[in-house]
């Protein structure tokens, strides 16, 4: 009776993630989307978007089909664990699909609330991000609740986060290299080139730029966490089932989900952003202000919550502890963040000084920086996992990386709000609204991508946090009890683990380069063929550039993703799944170091640019410029594309290794 | 009886390569040093190198007093660990002064020597490496076989590793940021401020640059492989005395290492360049099949050698596979580094193409393909660990790693030759040697230059395999039988090694960049305030370059050389033994997966930039030449500073953890 009502719960905190997203919805559709030319140019990234997404979505069906033939050929209980990956599948297309279906009706929307004021502008962007935010939470604990209700089997309910993964490879993984083959396309045609502005309209590559920004950080953002948060829960439920028993070790993780769902929503609800006038710089740290109060709203809520939670439900608060240190280490790697990106801090001060000595050293300081960003989130994490640990045992592991994505209803609106402002800024500049409008959509583009930078950082944590608790949860599943650093077999595994990311990050890296080139190609051939582009009277074939990059960004993916889902299998047959373990401690390890070192070089390349822009060292069209320019267009494969991927590789890899760790022991046991 | 002919006959061969020694100094001192002009400019860099080398030992004295005082009062058997770190640290040091010396009296004399022909230069140079080559395994050997034979107390063998680990902080890392400074200071105010080419003698850093392949790539490198020499007898030689029992433990790996020496003095002798009229293309190729004769034969003479001393002496033939895997595997490495760094293959060439895209594309592709050319080191060290341990438990892994390094003399020779040939085409250039003489020399420099890429992978790819074979040693001293993926401390201890690599790796880097700093503005107020130096009336003060350089460099292996020595002691005093055996694994796979990504990314730039130079995509001066030139700026550190501090930082973190194993095994348990 009491479990019945439990379950209510869940359910209807999952129903009531999905009705805040309608309420935004609303919120959104009642501003005017602004002029025809405004809605022209949304119109264009939408549908370029959608075709993005079409085509991905349709390779995708493919894959699943393949992989559900798999699994419910191969995987006990056959065939819930391949119905099960199709919902994840599903549930996790769909969240990515609804996220950037309104992120591109958002855009023209803020352009144009910020006609009125920033504060409407700001307001249209945050809802919009939060759409995103609440699908992912809303579906993912919908989904995963159901097919938990539904097949109390913990095998089953692992193949529902497998689905997910599969969709963050090719919306993360695809989307990083689309996105910045776009964008080097677009600039080194447009800007060097031809000597026309950024977010031009004669460029004909400048909607896929635009198209990029939805398609990486918000659909492949939004696929990241949903896949990092699902998974997180899954791990929680399957140890939990194991350390408190059936009913309460499911139930658990499920209702402290919801609890964080709701908190999530109130804390949505207390961002007011206000209209004040003032400057440019106070205008964007209000609003960095009054998103941030949304955190901290919530994340208070959720410290009590928890507290009561499992206070009664379990009895004993180790568990709580083990939540909370996921969810302040989350907390404070943001901050760590922010200290190694925000142009107000030394690093990012540091490579701008260095960029008057020219782009090399540009480069040099850069890297040297995101190496040393890794100190803080290294830490943290070690700490937390081993406070979870001695309070929750594995349990407590899987415990804290829910922790810390506890609250992403609310830190997933913060992170997908950056992309539409970016967006919105760009309307404005193509549509050629008034100055003021422009700067208070560039203010808001500002806040935005220190948001999306901390997202990032924030991203990479949990990945990494999700899949200690994945790794916790493939010594049970495949009933490896040891896996030491003595036996040879560990050792092969955790240095082709290693080996893994960097091939990895070779390969996207590359992907971008290629794709690039295809658009560079294409751009030219236009100004070339397409009479009067240049002079604004014929227009450029938008839809070429987004057709040729989800093209290459499909075709970039094909090696890494064979290589993903086949090693640790080969690994596991040939070594034994202990090699396996010591293969995802390796790609974890190396993974989340060069992840966040990537992450961070970039986003404090970007900042340094911005820095000598806004006047510093001989500003705009400086030689130092020019470096800091080199540095951010090396920073840009680096944070969107390559850093981003690592996630998902890390997170993969678990994936794989846990679904097939039950055949892999099978067979070595013959 | 046997054991004091066997015993003898290791000494012996000690003794016979410091014989060869004798006998190449003589080769090379019966060469006139050349013109006035050449011996002015061999001294001058003869003085800074010997000023560098007196300011580092002075320190290195403290420090060496200051870890004896420590190992004398903690350490069993006091205080005689603490005796064999001394001789460790004197013998290294020993081999570092003397290789050194002999470089720098072999410069001038090998562009005197390609006055009369290519081939003379060539064995002038070959010769002065084969010294830095001989002294090391001489010395090494001699060394360990003498304390072994006094004290049989595995104990203090691993003390006199521990003092190889010491020198080889202070000359490769230490020589790694002083050499980059150098060069950094000597080309941003020399050829890019003032205009005049490189190795200019106006210009007052050129002799520090000078200096500075000497420290890094001559005794920074002897010592770096002095170091994986000496780990990787010591460690078979602890693990031999536990599974073969006393004598033969002992005896074996000094018998193997012996042997080496004996056909590396074979392999050395065989190396006879003849001199035939070709073009450069052909001069280049035949110096390099010249001297790879020698390493062909000295590997089959070794393969041959040490088939019979472990067929009669132990037996059975485990080991013997053992130690040809990692010869092999040693052999294939170099092979690959070869690829993907040579000109003459794909991986440079494509990023010469791509410097056609600008600096931040040509950053791009070289990063990816570092990334890239960890697969087949990273899969042949796997390998040759897997097969090793089937055949030879870990035993068979120091074994292999014994086996990478047995024909040391003969390897060093050809990486030391690298330095001694490029300062010689410096030497040229400077005294304005005709340019027939200065082509002779370049060709020389050219070989040099592959020699000491593929030498760096070696070296890194040693370094991690003796470093697994110090982890094994580890096991055995802490008596840590299990130290698994499940236990949060290993995990906790895997991630914080991991990150140790990032923060030595930046903070290396950043050494260069503030060291360059420092002789930027030295070099600068040289031109401003000695008067008639630009116009060649006055001359430059030298040695204050040298003197900034190596303060700098000192300076900035402070923080790396204090966070190596306590962080394993502190993580073992916190999170007990197993911890630090994640710690190792973790700085081991980072370690190595960056260093070799470092290097190869540094080789692969410089080569492309070559590649442009001699032509394609524009050659010097064009668009695609500045962006290499960028690549090359940014590779330089990469493979010269960091990537080879990377090899001391895993070998010494595992070296802390043997030394004090024991102490933290020993307060765990109270």
């Amino acid at each position: 009776m009491e479990s019945v009502l439990l379950r209510l719960l869940v359910v209807l905190a999952g129903v009531a993630a999905l009705g805040f997203v309608g309420y935004l919805v609303a919120i959104i559709l009642r501003e005017s989307p602004g002029n025809e030319k405004m809605q022209e140019i949304s119109h264009a990234i939408r549908q370029g978007a959608m075709a993005f997404l079409r085509r991905e979505f349709v390779t995708l069906a493919v894959f699943t089909v393949v992989v559900f033939i798999v699994l419910a050929v191969f995987i006990e209980p056959k065939p819930l664990v391949g119905i099960a990956y199709v919902c994840g599948t599903f549930t996790s297309a769909l969240a990515g699909w609804l996220g950037m279906n309104i992120a591109t009706l958002a855009n023209a929307r803020t352009a144009n609330a910020a006609i009125g004021s920033w504060a409407r502008g700001l307001k249209i962007a945050f809802s919009s991000g939060a759409v995103m935010g609440f699908c992912v939470v809303g579906l993912g604990l919908l989904g995963l609740s159901i097919i938990a209700f539904i097949w109390e089997d913990s095998h089953v309910w692992l193949g529902f986060a497998f689905g997910a993964s599969s969709v963050a490879l090719f919306l993360r993984a695809g989307g990083g290299i689309f996105t910045k083959s776009a964008d080097v396309g677009a600039d080194l045609v447009g800007k060097v080139e031809q000597g026309i502005p950024e977010d031009d309209p004669r460029n004909p590559a400048v909607i896929a730029d635009n198209v990029g920004d939805n398609v990486g950080d918000v659909a492949g953002m939004g696929s990241d966490l949903y896949e990092s948060y699902v998974s997180a829960i899954a791990a929680s439920m399957v140890l939990g089932v194991i350390v408190l028993g059936g009913v309460k070790g499911m139930l658990l993780p499920l209702l402290l989900s919801g609890a964080g769902i709701v908190v999530s929503i109130i804390g949505a609800l207390a961002v007011r952003p206000k209209d004040v006038e003032a400057s440019f710089e106070k205008q964007v740290a209000r609003a960095h202000r009054t998103m941030n109060i949304g955190v901290y709203v919530s994340n208070i809520l959720m410290i009590i919550a928890s507290f009561f939670i499992i206070r009664f439900y379990i009895g004993e608060l180790g568990l709580f502890w083990a939540l909370i240190s996921g969810l302040i280490a989350g907390f404070l790697i943001a901050q760590a963040t922010e200290y190694f990106t925000s142009a107000e801090y030394n690093p990012a001060k540091n490579i701008a000084r260095a960029a008057q000595s020219g782009a090399a050293v540009t480069i040099i300081e850069g890297i040297a920086t995101g190496f040393m960003s890794t100190v803080i989130p290294v830490i943290l994490v070690a700490a937390a996992t081993v406070v979870a640990y001695l309070f929750g045992d594995l349990l407590g592991i899987a415990i804290a990386a829910m922790g810390m994505l506890i609250n992403l209803g609310m830190s997933l609106a913060m992170d997908c709000y950056g992309p539409i402002a970016d967006n919105s800024a760009g309307i404005a500049q193509m549509a050629n609204l008034g100055k003021e409008v422009r700067e208070r959509c560039e203010a808001l583009d500002s806040v935005g991508n220190t948001t999306a930078a901390l997202g990032k950082g924030f991203a990479i944590a949990s990945a990494a946090l999700a899949s200690l608790a994945w790794l916790a949860t493939y010594f049970q599943v495949a009933k490896v009890e040891i896996a030491s650093l003595t036996n040879v077999a560990v050792i092969a595994g955790l240095l082709i683990g290693g080996m893994l990311t960097f091939v990895f990050c070779a390969l996207a890296m590359r992907g971008v380069g290629h794709g690039g080139f295809a658009i560079v190609n294409e751009v030219r051939r236009q100004f070339r063929e397409i009479k009067g582009l240049m002079e604004g009277q014929a227009k450029p074939d938008y839809v070429s550039c987004v057709d040729i990059a989800t093209k290459m960004a499909l075709k970039s993916m094909l090696l890494p993703g064979i290589l993903v889902l086949t090693v640790p299998l080969i690994l596991g047959f040939t070594l034994g799944p202990r090699a396996v373990a010591g293969l995802l401690a390796g790609s974890l390890l190396t993974g989340f170091l060069v992840a966040v070192m990537m992450a961070n070089a970039g986003g404090a390349w970007d900042n340094a640019k911005k820095f000598i822009e806004s006047g510093a060292y001989g500003g705009k069209g400086s030689d130092a410029h020019k470096a800091a320019v080199i540095g951010d267009t090396v920073g840009d494969p680096f944070k969107d594309t390559a850093g981003p991927s690592l996630n998902i590789l890390i997170k993969l890899v678990g994936k794989v290794a846990v679904i097939f760790g039950p055949i892999l022991v099978a067979l070595v046991a013959l």
